[in-house]
């Protein structure tokens, strides 16, 4: 019995939908870049370094469509598009630093 | 100076440190499968809706190298192994919780 299907733990569902967004590469950092002020893109991907501009580009659609981001055009001249979070992207900030806080006690630094 | 490159926000190095592990897709959902009991391999694999073997043992190494995953092989017959959660470990399944919390109230559930 104790192996049978039934008894399996589940992973938890609210647990997993964080994830769908979070066990991406980037989306975490993007989020925590933006947490104090609004930024134009190239702000941005200068922020989250290491990124390209491909990815950054669909990362933050992928956000702004989960709602997490919004994208406002400003008028210019010159044009330009600034990101910053929407009240479901800001209720994140303060479980980054839980776990912010959990990654400097437990995680080793790597040394390439 | 608005734009030098000095007044630029840096991502904060504990949240990017987490998502050195954590942003890496099924690194989350391991952990918080193991959060309640030690686990075999396949009940591991079972748990995990939707990883495939050679993924999840690559996973295993990874977090078992991190620190935050134990492996411990149990003499049989039939020999076997199992995996449990590391104090380090441990320590993330509290901000799991909050995640989840948060992922439950922020993010729209995809419906395909």
């Amino acid at each position: 019995m104790a192996t049978s299907e039934h008894d399996l733990p589940k992973c938890d569902a609210a647990v997993s939908l964080a994830f769908s967004v979070l066990g991406k590469r980037w989306n975490g950092m993007i989020i925590d870049a933006l947490r104090e002020e609004t930024l134009s893109f190239s702000r941005l991907r200068r922020t989250v370094t290491g990124i390209s501009d491909a990815v950054l580009s669909d990362r933050l659609v992928e956000l702004a469509n989960v709602g997490l981001v919004a994208r406002e055009v400003q008028s210019g001249p010159p044009v330009s598009v600034a990101y910053s979070l929407t009240p479901g992207g800001s209720a994140l900030v303060p479980v980054l630093d839980e776990l912010g806080a959990w990654a400097s006690e437990h995680i080793p630094v790597a040394h390439d």
